[in-house]
C-alpha cells in the first residue's frame, strides 16, 4: 500500500479561485485516490492588487508549508507575477524539512525555483500547475504533474532530462530578469531548456541578450528551445524564426544549441527536474 | 561666426523613412541655419526584418561615423530595438575621433550609450531623436536636441543634471536587460533617471527587480522616476502607483529615491548628459 503524499499548494504570484482548487482536487481524487492529498493554503485565494496577498502574506504561506514536516511537496497554484517579491529574509528561515522537500511549478514560479536552486534547497521541478487546468487538455497536464508528485512516476519527464545530464527549465522572460541578480543560480554544465508565451519575437531576442550576458550561462552545457506560444504579430516581421534567434545568441556567446525541448505554456508541457535526474 | 556642427545620423535599431529625414533636416535648417548640418547615413533607410539593415551593416555605419574626424556628433535616428545586437568587436575599433565625440539618443539607443559609457568612450547624452518628430509637439523636442548639439545650449537639460552630480538616464526595460551583462556601466555614485513607455506596471515592477539586482546599482546615489507613458490596462489593477513601485524597489535595495525626473517618451523629454555636466 502506498503512503499518502501530502501536497501543499501556495501561490507566490497571482491568486487562484476556489472553483479551480475544487476542480484540481477532483482530478487528484479521481485519478490518484488515496495516493495523494492536496492542501490548498488559504493564501491561494487572497487578493492584494496584482498579487495573491501582500508580499509578507505570500512569503509567510510559502515558509509555513516549506517548513512543515507533514508536507511532502509544495506545488505552486499559479504563475502570473510576484515570486521575485518574496522576502529576502525567508530563505534563511527554511528548516531541514524545507531542504528535503519538492517544489514544483514553472513560469513566474521560476524566480523562486531559481533562488532555491541557487541555495541548494529542496528538489526543484519545472512542470504543470493547477491553472493549466484552464487549458485545452489541461487535465492531462495536471495528471502528469500529480503522477510525478504522487507515486513518483517519471513517464511525464522531458526526454533529455532523463539522460543523466544536469538540466533546468525556465521561462525566457523570467530568466532574463534573473540574469545577473543574486537570485540567479549557477548553470555551469547545465542543459538549459527555455520557453515563453505571449512575447514579441523582438522582446524574446532582447531577453536572450540578457540571458546570454550572464556569466554562468557561458559555461552552460547548452540551450534547448521549448515552445514560444501566442507570439503577437508585430508591425513588421522580425525576420528570423524563434529557433534562429536562439541559435544566433548561442553562437554569439559560444554556447551549444542542442535542439528542441518538449516544454511550453501548454498542456503538453513536460516535467524537468532541476539537476541530475536519478533513474526511477 | 559659429562654425558649422556636423551631425551624422545612424540607426542602431529600427529604420526611419526618407520623409522623416527630410522633415528633420527642414527643422534644423529653419531653426539653426548654418550652425548645424545633418548627414543621414544611407543605413538609416535600410531594412532587414525588424532592423535597419543586418547587424553587420548597422555596426559598420556606426563605426564609420564614430571614427570620422569630420563628424562632430552622432545622433541616433530611431530607437525601436536592435542596439544590443551590434558587433562586440566594433568597440575595440573606435579611434581617437570616436573617443572625442558626442552620442545622442535614448530608449533602445540606451544599450549603445551604456556600452560606450562603460568603456569611457565619448560624451553620452540622453535626449530626443528624429522619430520624436512624429509626436505632438515633436518639433520642440527635436529643436531641444539640436539646440544642445549645435551651439551647446544647455536650456533643455534636465534640472537635476545641472547640479554637478553624475547622472545617467535610461529606459527601464533597456536597463533591466543591461543589468548583469558586460554592456552594463558602473553606476556607482550616479543619479539614475528612469522612464518607460507601453509596459504593464507588473512588467515595470519585474524590471525593477532586475535593475536593483545589479550590484553597481546598490552604490548608486539614487533613483529618479521620469514618466511611464501609455501604460496598458491589465486584467486587474496592479495595486500601487508607478512611483510607489519604484520606491518599493529602492527601499528593498537600500538605494535613495530622489523624486521625479523630467524625462519620458514624449515631446517634453529633457536632455541628460551622462556623468557630470560642466556648467555652460
Amino acid at each position: 500500500m502506498t503512503e499518502t503524499r501530502h501536497i501543499a499548494i501556495v501561490c507566490p504570484g497571482g491568486p487562484i479561485t476556489h472553483d479551480l482548487a475544487a476542480k484540481t482536487a477532483n482530478v487528484a481524487a479521481a485519478r490518484f485516490g488515496d495516493a495523494v492529498e492536496l492542501h490548498f493554503h488559504d493564501q491561494c485565494f487572497a487578493h492584494a492588487g496584482h498579487f495573491a496577498g501582500i508580499d509578507a502574506a505570500r512569503s509567510a504561506a510559502f515558509l509555513e508549508v516549506a517548513n512543515d514536516p507533514k508536507v511532502d511537496a509544495v506545488w505552486f497554484g499559479r504563475g502570473g507575477y510576484g515570486a521575485c517579491r518574496l522576502d529576502e529574509s525567508l530563505f534563511a528561515k527554511l528548516n531541514e524539512h524545507a531542504r528535503a522537500k519538492t517544489y514544483f511549478g514553472y513560469s513566474d514560479n521560476g524566480f523562486l525555483l531559481a533562488r532555491l536552486y541557487r541555495k541548494k534547497i529542496g528538489n526543484l521541478v519545472h512542470g504543470p500547475i493547477p491553472t493549466d487546468l484552464n487549458r485545452e487538455g489541461g487535465e492531462e497536464a495536471i495528471a502528469r504533474a500529480l503522477s510525478w508528485l504522487a507515486p513518483g512516476d517519471s513517464a511525464g519527464v522531458e526526454p533529455t532530462a532523463t539522460t543523466g545530464n544536469p538540466c533546468v527549465a525556465f521561462n525566457i522572460t523570467v530568466l532574463a530578469h534573473l540574469a545577473g541578480t543574486n537570485w540567479m543560480p549557477d548553470l555551469t554544465g547545465h542543459i538549459v531548456m527555455l520557453e515563453d508565451v505571449g512575447e514579441y519575437l523582438y522582446a524574446t531576442d532582447r531577453a536572450m541578450f540578457s540571458i546570454m550576458g550572464d556569466k554562468s550561462m557561458h559555461s552552460a552545457a547548452g540551450i534547448m528551445l521549448g515552445r514560444l506560444s501566442e507570439v503577437p504579430e508585430n508591425d513588421r516581421p522580425f525576420g528570423s524564426s524563434d529557433e534562429e534567434l536562439v541559435k544566433y545568441w548561442c553562437a554569439r556567446a559560444g554556447v551549444p544549441y542542442l535542439g528542441r525541448a518538449d516544454i511550453g505554456h501548454d498542456a503538453q508541457n513536460k516535467i524537468v527536474p532541476f539537476g541530475v535526474t536519478r533513474a526511477a
